[in-house]
């Protein structure tokens, strides 16, 4: 029997330990999942006779030194900031390491001695990061291998709700941690590539110059810069790119509206608000506006951001009950940005029935024998219901088959990596692909940075 | 003979010297000058017979507690980072201390020290802090003392370029830190109270709700909200005031340009920007834009911005060589908002014939036997030349009054403090009338808080 220590038991993990415990019997496997809560790791645990849960405290040295010393190989599905205690334990126990996060600076740091000890610590394996890298790498290194000289990358993401569960104004619903949808883009201007120029997009502009993207079946989306796109030159290779911009998607016309917000102070979540507990939608509308004797909170809204009487923004602010005088906020000591969160939630919080999914397009425009060509590449995930999610398939997914692979030695290379080689996208995507994870490919003209889309 | 030392040289000291220098006769005054650099510091004190310059590392403790024991009386005239450390060398050698500096937390933890021993620290007795508060205070204390109750108080501070010498269209020119005017309102949303209700402006707001304000012989300016308006509740004991409002001054016109630098990110100050040293001043405003093959920076700027074909606004981006092709940052490793302060340096540095000028605004609302009265009072106050301009003036005079009543035991009591008692503002309130600084009190019709200025 292997023992696979699984830690932390959220909302992407149920998909993970289905995934292990259907190929329990065939790899010979048995599932430790140890988590802080101990009733939903249970939960999980039971509906398989190969898995068992274990309350664990990660900041207990003891007891998690004791579970991995135990485990043939580790996945952390913790918050990012908590693998490196587990990394450094793995290291002292010779155990690889699986994790769907960003390489921290700490995790990159061991790189050295992870690579002597001959272990795997493969991270960002996960959706983005994880399928992203894993799905463009594998266009890119095709283009190379065939001749061509890449002169754009593109890639957008985004977690939506599924059109069969899409039934407000918005068109969006909170699919995973509602906090980081409400403080998206703050921390610094997106910075990008454009046809050789340096592009800067402040965060009170972010939302007003997205781009479009139809997706065959699913029709038309918009995306909105991310803050870091330069990154990814030398990760992926890319240090002569003209083109590199990464961006977030949404139904076409969220951004304009998400701009309100943005503009009124609302995503603000550097002070904390007088008085938030009793407060009415309303009087938390008013406090971005200027006080008046005779006019409504309407009226002032209206006239500040300009909105027009005919105008689809003005129903979805109603449709959100940012006027309403009877609801309250009900928090002490809140940032705008929680009180929004607060009032989106009521509306945007998935009903047992709805379906999320997730969509994902790259854009790879290269030049080959004097040519310029371009290939777009695209893939929608639908969840099956709020258990097995498209965000907890496309996370879960690539995670359990990486730890497989290196557990049967077809993911070889020693290192603190991330899946951007062949010997480890090729055998995740392969399989990925029985799994619905499919990306069709699109060969387009080649318009360099399309002007017709800003 | 009395030692009064002076530590840092900087703009607003020759008028502190000269202040000094002028009552040294018939005070027995010697002032000691201490800066790093010695030669601003030479010419500064040969012009005095009583003065003399010392070049001063104030992180050398030795020398620095050698000069403070040798002083009288003490004035910081340095950044106020650098204060605390001056301010334990008086605590150990029991002296006086004189800032123009925010007292900051470090300086507020000494104060039952310093009170338990007799001295006085005072702080904040500059122009803005310093003249704001005790002008204010002396208007709150005789409407109190004449039974009134304060409703509404607002105020207003701004250094600009003398109506002489203003002669470009953003009628300003930079009389202090240009630094401070570029990153002005940034680090957190503008908090102030309406009428009884809370209100906040984000950063991306600031410039487009601005005050109109009406100053005798000097025309109409404007104000936008400074960050916290909300600390003088207690500082000057207004509790219960239903409106409480700090702003800064400019001339009509200038915020809702500066707001275009806002909108475009040109004043962030939060990451490095790619190649600055050799980019043209265009290249740094297309930084901003979308990319276009085909379209100029001026149309994509003019686009994205909404800015008419007849709108002043765009001839003050003209004015400001935005679209030069030929002019360059010439900084390395710049952020957009070091750019921009190069940019806006070429055309707003004074000239050696340019005048400053000071204006300060306040507005008194109060209830007095069940009537509702108003006293706006206003403040002018233009420089001579470029050494004796109207912020050293407004800056440096105060210090220097407040030094002598100490030394000479007319300010007695002690502590940490700031000007806002009847012993400190009374007599150096007095003093600057013969400097011409003034305050014209006007008795206007109380509207509250006036919805046609907004």
């Amino acid at each position: 029997m292997r023992n696979i220590l699984i830690i932390g038991a959220g909302k992407s993990t149920a998909q993970l330990i289905k995934y292990l415990a259907e190929n329990a019997a065939s790899e010979d496997l048995h599932l430790v999942i140890a988590d802080r809560e101990l009733e939903n790791t249970k939960r999980l645990a039971k509906e398989w006779a190969c898995a068992e849960a274990i309350q664990l405290d990660v900041a207990n040295t003891e007891a998690r030194q004791c579970l991995v010393n135990n485990a043939a190989i580790v996945i952390s599905m913790l918050p990012a900031r908590l693998h490196i205690e587990i990394a450094r334990d793995c290291l002292l126990f010779k155990k690889n390491l699986v994790t769907a996060s960003y390489i921290s600076e700490e995790m990159a740091a061991l790189n050295k001695e992870v690579t002597a000890s001959g272990l795997i610590f493969m991270n960002e394996i996960g959706l983005d990061p994880g399928i992203d890298h894993m799905s463009a790498m594998r266009v890119i290194d095709r283009i190379r291998d065939q001749g061509g000289k890449i002169l754009l990358f593109e890639s957008f993401c985004g977690g939506l709700v599924a059109p069969e569960s899409d039934d407000n104004l918005w068109n969006y619903k909170f699919t995973w941690n509602p906090r980081n949808v409400v403080l998206a883009g703050q921390g610094g201007a997106a910075e990008f590539l454009q046809e050789g120029t340096y592009k800067y997009i402040p965060y009170q502009r972010l939302f007003r110059r997205t781009e479009f993207l139809d997706v065959e079946g699913y029709g038309r989306f918009e995306a909105y810069a991310n803050r870091n796109s330069l990154k990814y030159r030398s990760i992926y290779g890319l240090e002569d790119v003209l083109t590199l911009y990464r961006g977030t998607m949404r139904r076409v016309g969220f951004s304009r509206a998400w701009n309100l917000f943005v503009q009124l102070g609302m995503t603000d979540d550097s002070y904390i608000l007088q008085d938030t507990e009793a407060m009415s939608y309303r009087e938390f509308t008013n406090l971005f506006l200027p006080y008046s004797p005779t006019d409504s909170v309407q009226l002032k809204l209206r006239h500040m951001l300009k909105i027009d009487q005919d105008d689809l923004l003005w129903d979805k602010l109603l449709e959100l009950n940012l006027f309403d005088e009877t609801k309250k906020i009900g928090l002490q000591q809140a940032t705008p940005a929680q009180c929004l969160q607060r009032i989106l939630e009521d509306k945007w919080t998935l009903d047992h029935s709805d379906k999320d999914m997730i969509v994902m397009y790259h854009k790879f425009g290269y030049e080959r024998d004097g040519e310029q060509k371009q290939i777009d590449a695209t893939m929608v995930s639908v969840g099956e219901n709020q258990t097995y999610t498209a965000m907890a398939r496309t996370v879960g997914l690539p995670v359990g088959i990486a730890a497989l692979k290196i557990l049967n030695g077809i993911i070889t290379k020693p290192g603190v990596q991330l899946p951007v080689s062949k010997e480890v996208y090729n055998p995740i995507l392969d399989e990925l692909v029985s799994y619905g994870i499919v990306f069709k490919e699109y060969e387009v003209p080649y318009l360099g940075y399309n002007p017709h889309h800003q």
